[in-house]
């Protein structure tokens, strides 16, 4: 395609009106959003993209659970499909996921204009949640969607005490309608454009991310019991500490890391010591392991020999020790022909991009085991995301849409 | 004097008797003890002691803010003072201060039985509040006595939103009295017998530690900033870990007091990180120290070594530190005298002890700033110490009730 400067004029003004207008929904103090799934913010989000894109003329309806599908029919039934989620964590900022559904939008809108009905279905998809951030639900729009999710925790209840089961009925999706859902079929690729969320794009300076594979997630948790005791009457070579002993296992933990390389990283988010009172030693740390890295041997490996090595520090050391996984979260490749296609894409429109691993996890690493998938990154300013500090430039957003619109174009015309 | 079997028996069974009675008051289950300062079980416990006392003809008054004192009138006016405190931390254990008080006053009906009226006045204090279990009050009776305190905090509130006002009036002590309170004079001695809350005594096989200097005690809050960021996008080189830099500073601190070798002690006893969430590199984190040795010149080195280490840390990391003091109390001398006559008391008696520094806070530094002191421990089953599990066996309460009553007599008579 030629793009000329009007064009990309317009398309930036598009884009950036878009962010501010979907931002409105949920807008809390200090330009930060809370959209959390099915509270009346995002529900009225939600309904606001399908009214918009109905008054556009395209067709629109919500499935089983709430995710949202806007379609431009084609001539065939197979779709290319694209999208991301507009729920946020608590606080969040206003692009994350909700850039990838309004570059979405506006590419099915160009496409529309320009280049009339398709061969292929587009198809655009505001996943109801990705997020996790109201209920313990990481991915439930596109595990729902792939019918991956055997677990429906319908009493979880959220902060405010409101179940799973409620929410659902007062958003208007009645829980018992997810047991009759059906797998969508005849996807022929699904592509999912979003913010880095990290700082490799924007310190290397290019301006678009082409996701190679999805880190796998492995996640732990580490208790340690070792003995409480007086703080002023034990005398240092009579001690259990367990606060001592996890200082020892965090310190393995990153310098092993280190070792290991980019991109594997380890991270100890959470640490709870206790009676966690200054004069009395530590008798039980409890702490979380969050493990990544694209490659799943790796991470066997790096697994394996952290628990050896915690095992021993145990029985060196006299204290208690208990290693639980409560997250296997395998990688996942990107389809190698997307990738491709959107390798070439760049080079053509001479625009900066790099190979990439995401550390984070994304929808498109659950469609990725359904369909050919591809995830696409536009830098973050200074890598922060999940905060209304999030930020990308209105360039950057941009050059986003234009290859997400020609790529949709190469797939569906 | 001769300790005959008969003699020894009695005692045992009247300590013991006078334990298992004083922790009916405030008796919570599996043979816990809460008697927090001002509360119903706490003023019952000390009402109940001016009962027996006074049914066992002894004088018996409290002072302003609720010390209780029972009196034997000596020939002179000048007081040899006895006691500790009953006030527990929440769910402690049968012994702590209670068994000094019970102690003491089996040691003055004893004296009193026996070799009637004393030359100097016999006195037995139950200091109101010790623990700081309640309030932020650690030595509140003491230092009321002496007349050391200078924050009066009346608008502090307990856990249920109680201030100390109120809950000085509901016990029966007008705050407002505080200011008129007048110090003690004429106090030849105090002597205070305490369990050791340590397991020194039991695993050196020794009957009574004499104490001969209680240890200064510094206390710290540190704070390290780094960067809060998504634990999957950030590789480990761009990483400001709060908490892996804390780790490391955790391990510094244990190995320095490792080197300079007991009586030193330090202990890292609460930690806070932030946000505390698995999936997020702790941005911030908050961790206390507890520093502890008997001469305060050994405290100021470690102190300012700290201070060197953490500065320069903090500089080569960059992490932004925050280091507060916020507790500073000095290590006391016991008199020499009574240290002496205690130790004479137990060779003549073939009681095994050793001299000893004081790792734990008791009323007795605040006394011996004002008055010749003297600190008595006996052994601590297993070191367990405010706890349920607390345990002193028998025959070793029984030795320090016969210690108590030989140095009180050879003081007062």
């Amino acid at each position: 395609m030629i793009w000329s400067n009007e064009k990309q004029k317009q398309l930036q003004q598009d884009i950036e009106a878009l962010i501010d207008w979907l931002s409105q929904f949920g807008a809390v103090s200090n330009n930060g959003v809370s959209r959390l799934v099915y509270s009346k913010e995002w529900l009225n989000a939600q309904l606001a993209i399908q009214s918009r894109s109905m008054e556009n003329g395209f067709s629109s309806s919500f499935d089983e659970v709430g995710n949202l599908f806007v379609t431009l029919e084609g001539i065939e039934d197979e779709v290319i499909l694209t999208g991301s989620h507009i729920d946020t964590v608590e606080n969040g900022g206003k692009y994350d996921g909700s850039y990838g559904i309004l570059a979405g939008y506006l590419a099915l809108s160009f496409l529309k204009k320009h280049y009339g009905q398709s061969k292929k279905t587009l198809q655009l998809v505001s996943f109801c949640e990705e997020e996790g951030s109201r209920f313990p639900l990481t991915f439930w729009g596109s595990t729902c969607m792939t019918k991956d999710r055997t677990d429906f925790p319908f009493t979880t209840k959220d902060k405010k005490g409101i179940t799973l089961e409620q929410a659902m009925k007062v958003a208007g999706f009645p829980p018992e309608n997810i047991h009759t859902m059906r797998k969508k079929e005849k996807i022929d690729a699904f592509i999912e454009l979003h913010i880095e969320q990290g700082m490799r794009l924007e310190s290397s300076g290019h301006s678009i991310g082409i996701v190679e594979n999805i880190a796998g997630i492995y996640r732990f948790t580490v208790t340690l019991e070792g003995e409480a005791n007086h703080s002023g009457t034990t005398p240092m070579h009579l001690r259990k500490d367990a606060l001592y002993s996890s200082a020892l296992l965090i310190q393995w933990l990153t310098e092993t890391a280190e070792r290991y390389g980019d991109p594997l990283v380890v991270t100890v988010g959470q640490i709870l010591a206790e009676p966690n009172t200054p004069n009395v030693i530590p008798g039980k740390v409890t702490f979380t392991i969050d493990l990544r890295h694209p490659k799943k041997q790796v991470l066997d490996q790096f697994r394996d020999e952290m628990e050896y090595k915690f095992r021993q520090f145990s029985l060196e050391k006299g204290v208690e020790l208990n290693i639980t996984q409560w997250l296997d979260s395998s990688p996942v490749e990107m389809d190698r022909q997307l990738v491709n296609l959107s390798s070439d894409i760049c080079q053509t429109q001479q625009l900066p991009f790099r190979f990439m691993t995401s550390g984070a996890g994304h929808d498109s690493q659950i469609l990725a085991q359904h369909y050919p998938t591809l995830l696409l990154f536009v830098p973050s300013h200074k890598g922060i995301s999940h905060s209304p500090k999030e930020y990308t430039f209105p360039e950057d957003l941009t050059n986003g849409v234009k290859v997400l619109i020609e790529l949709l174009y190469k797939l569906a015309y």
